[in-house]
Parts: C-alpha cells; structure tokens; sequence
C-alpha cells in the first residue's frame, strides 16, 4: 500500500535552479524515502537528475514546458503561463495528484496561481503568507509578509488562527503563544488596526499573549506574530538587512589590519555557529496559508539542504492533517 | 553682544538623568561655549554640577519643581506636571527665552507637551518623530517613528519636507535624496497609503528617487526614508532588536570555547570599529519636526556623549534658521 504522500516541487523555481533542486530531491528521496514529483522542463531535469547516479524510485519528472522567472510580473505569469512549473504543480494539488506544492520561485507569481487555481479555504478571507524565523534556536512564525499590504482586523484573527493550526500540526507546539505587532506593549497602543485587531485576538480562544515590539521579535517570546503584509515584509527585510550589514562591517573590521585577520580566521568556527542561528534553511520553505491546498514557499536563494527540509516539513504537513485543521476551524474559529 | 542661541535641557530625563545629561552639558560649555539653561530640581542639578569643579558661566540652572518618569502615561504627565522639567524647558522656548530643547526624557511625553505648549507649525498637519541612523557612515534619517500611528498620504509628503529642509540646514546635505518605505520597488507596491504617497511626493518639488525597502535601510541609498509612524516605530525596534541579537550571539559564540576567547580578545578593536558604526552618539538627538519650536528627543540611556551632541546639533538648527525654513515651507510647499 502506498499511503505516503507525494509532494510536488517546482524543479525550475529559485536562484539555484534546476541544480540545488533536484539536488534537495534526491537527497528527500533517498534518506527519507520521500515521494517527490519534480515538475519541469523534461530535458533539464532529467539531465539534473542523471548527475546522481540511479534516480531513487519515489521520483518521477512531471513535465512543465514554460518556466516563470524570479522578476517576471507575478499576476500575469500566472494566468498566461499555463504549463509553467508553478502552474502545473499547483494543478496536480487541485486535482488531489500531489498532496503539496513546493517552489523557491517567483513569490508573487506562486500567490497568484495559488489563490487562482486553488481557490480560498470556504470562511477565509485572505491567504497568508508565513516567514519562518528560527534566530531564537526555535521556531518562530510571523506573518503576514507581503500576501497582504492593506488588511482589515478581521484578516489578522484569521492569520492568528491559521499560523497557530499550523504550529500545533505541524510542529507540534501545544497552545502555540499568539502576539500582536505593535509600537507598545500596553493595549490601548497603536494604529487602529493594531487597537482592533487586539480586541479580537483577545476575545478568540487563542493562547493571545498580547502585545509585542519590534526588539522582540528576534525572541522566542512568542510562537506566532501576527501583523499585516506591509509591516510583515518590511520587518522582515530589516532583518536581513541589519544581519548583512553587521556582518559586513564585522568582515570589513577583521580586513582592517593585518593581525585581526588570524584572530578572525580562529574565530572562523564561533562565527560559523552563530551564522547557523540566522540559517532558515532547517525549516525550509514558509506555508502559504488558507489557499485551499498544501503550498510552501521556498527563499529564493534556496539550496539543496533547504530544499531537503522544505519537502520534508511539506510531508509533515501532509500527514498532520493541517489543511483538514484549517478547513474545520472557519469560520467558525472566528467565534 | 550675546548672540549664540541658548538651550534649554532637561536635566532630569533620560536614564542615566541628571548625572550623565549634566557632564554632556559641562562639556559642550567649556569645548564648545555653549549657552546652557539646565532645567530641573535646582538641588539636585546643583549638587551634580558641583561634581564637575567651577561652573562655566554659559551655565544657568533654571528651576522645575516635578519630573515625568520614563514609564508616566504620556498625555496626563504632560497636562498636569506644569512644574516639571519638560513642560518648562518648552515654556522657555515658548516664550523665546531659549532656542531650542533637549531632552533624553519620556518621548511620548515630550511630544504630548510640545504639541500642547508649542503648538504646530501652521499648515502642517501632524508633527513627526525623526531617528537618525548613522549606520552606513553618513547620516540617513527615517521618519515617522511613532508621533503617528494612522497616517494619511499627505502627512507622508509633510514629513518628507520637513526631513528634507532639516538635512538641508542643519547637514548641509544638498537636495537630500527622498525614499518612500515600501514593499517593492515598483511605482504601484505597497498598500494603498504608500501608493498614494507616492504619488504625492513623485509630483512634489523634493529629490525623490523612488521607493526603497526594508533591507535598504541600514544603507546610504537615500538622506531620507519617509514612512508611516507604525511601520518606522517596528523597524527603527527591529534594527535595535537584531544588533542585539546578533552581539549576544557572537558574544556567547566566542566564549563557548576557551581558545576563541584569546582570537576574541585580538579583535576586540575591530568589534569596537564595528559598533561606531551602529552608534547614535555622536549624532546627539533627533528633531520632533512641525511643532512650533526646535525640540530635540534623544535616546533614553544617552550619556554624556550623546548630550554633548545634541546640543552642539541644537545650537546649529538655531542658527540654521531651519524653524524658519519650515515655516515658510508649508502650505506652499505642498505644491
């Protein structure tokens, strides 16, 4: 009997295309003996796939002719390029052929086709999408981070109720700790978005902690942060931009003289260990919550081993029953 | 003829009040002959002034009977603390006894009480809080930190204005360049503030090159990044909150193996090249823009350092004729 599920993934999608996605494929397929259908241009992926030797039985090549680019404009790939990668995926989701889609593509283009082809989860009114945020040495979800610039505070409780269906599913947090992005800790702070969302976060049967700042969301304070898609994206490439930055002006420093240089080089392993904490790439791709179907999207830098842990967490996904959660929970969660 | 502008600074606010705020002032008296007007509780002020030998005479002491904690509601302090530091260091500039005010004391505070006592620059809807990021090695200035929570679309242009014509005077920055926060760089990203903000400051008279986002901030990209004060407020937090995340992180990466520690010691210099970068100080303090009088809040754990800088910045807006500037700058300047 074959009951394990098989996970779609877009061969072609990502800055490291076709190259560190098959790779991530094989390695998914060999040691966890995980089921991936690698959806692409035939020819690419098979002369991907034959740098690996014997292609592992649980892999099959699903053929995609179009590809849609990392800057391509997200809306109108998505409804003219109908035998994309994406496209094709999302399809074999739809039509109950893989039981999830994952691509390191065009962000904007895999929320367009998803919410096109998959349609919305019956009671949700936005799909979210989810940044993982491991840098506390456990995982931390924020969203929304980008899916949504404007949001009413209605779509913020749903983000909450999601993101914390998918926490308790998937990584098996119990009463997954729920906060509010907001300029201020009490509750009477902030726009009136944040002012309204707060009220009902704090009358839903979350594990709603309360407010939290700025400072904290680099903490494990909380399990899930809630926010809307303009701040969401914006914090989130601070942060990338803050850790680039100290990084560089940390190498800039070392570079400065001659005898910092093998201070740095000793310190090689220490900066190494602290790099890991920043690494997303233990938790692979961030789920794209309340299409009606099972989507992660992937960094586009994405290599192998992101690749590797994004098919596993999609597996996982699978067999939690999230979506069936998520399903179950509207609109009646909005109680 | 005594023509150098005077400053009044609050010598109780801040967290290392009065004692560090009063050796900032000391010292920008006797290096720079600056006209200090130190408000507080004159015994203590006193007390710590005798601290630093012979008070220079560009040194006055002008009574305030109260003190606004850093953690006191913000609007009540400011309505019924009439004898407090603040309140009558603004008094001062008020009444044109003073030029200018300092202080490292309750921000909401400050702001309440400014736009109490001061009142707004005629035209200008909402006055704005400015951070100064001196990271990138030159000063970039983002705007609104958190005066304003729920913005319109001309309060954005307003902001960009007053930023820029404070660039302008007070560092000499020639046609600042103007970036709007945004979650893309295309013309039409974002939510429907930042699209109509846009707008607004693509048909203004100001450099305007054009949205930037989230990881341009810690760069040099632009004089002035304008924003709502919900999106600036998590941002300028979020930038705090990952410098440091990421010291402690290399600080316990270093000291988790003895033979690290000794390569840690050696570069101990380029750390401390490093955090200049990340440091405020020299800087001093940024200006609440569009109250009717030059006001300066600084940093809450300001020290000497920071003060000193303030007020050399103070005086020079003073003799800048920035307030003037602005003045004439609005309604018309929305044109």
């Amino acid at each position: 009997m074959d009951t394990d599920p098989l996970i779609a993934l877009d061969a072609m999608g990502g800055d490291h295309a076709p190259g560190e996605i098959v790779a991530g494929a094989v390695r998914a397929a060999r040691d966890l003996g995980l089921r991936v259908a690698l959806v692409g241009v035939p020819e690419t992926v098979t002369a991907e796939l034959a740098k690996h030797g014997d292609r592992p039985d649980t892999i099959t090549v699903v053929p995609a002719s179009e590809v849609i680019g990392m800057d391509e404009q997200p809306a109108q790939a998505a409804r003219h390029k109908k035998d994309s990668s994406i496209v094709v995926g999302l399809r074999m989701v739809k039509q109950g052929e893989a039981a999830a889609f994952v691509s390191a593509g065009n962000t904007g283009a895999i929320m367009a086709a998803a919410i096109m082809y998959l349609g919305r989860i019956k009671g949700i009114e936005r799909p979210t999408l989810v940044a993982l945020m491991p840098l506390s040495g456990k995982l931390t979800v924020l969203l929304d981070v980008g899916a949504n610039a404007d949001c009413k505070p209605g779509y913020l409780l749903q983000f909450a109720q999601m993101a914390s269906a998918y926490m308790e599913r998937v990584w098996k947090v119990d009463r997954p700790k729920v906060a509010l992005l907001n300029i201020g800790e009490e509750e009477m702070k902030g726009s009136s978005l944040a002012q309204e969302a707060y009220a009902l976060l704090a009358n839903s049967n979350l594990n709603f902690i309360g407010n939290v700042e700025g400072r904290d969301v680099p903490t494990d304070i909380a399990d899930v942060i809630v926010t809307d898609g303009f701040t969401g994206n914006v914090v989130v490439k601070t942060m990338e931009g803050m850790a680039d930055f100290i990084m560089n002006q940390l190498r800039a420093a070392i570079k400065s003289r001659p005898w910092y240089a093998a201070a740095g080089l000793a310190l090689m392993p220490a900066f190494n260990q602290m790099r890991k904490k920043l690494d997303y790439r233990e938790y692979g791709a961030g789920p794209l919550l309340g299409v009606n179907g099972l989507v992660f999207v992937g960094h586009g830098p994405s290599d192998a081993r992101a690749i590797f842990s994004a098919l596993r967490v999609a597996r996982e996904a699978a067999l939690s029953g999230m979506l069936e959660a998520l399903r179950e929970q509207t609109p009646a969660g909005t109680r």
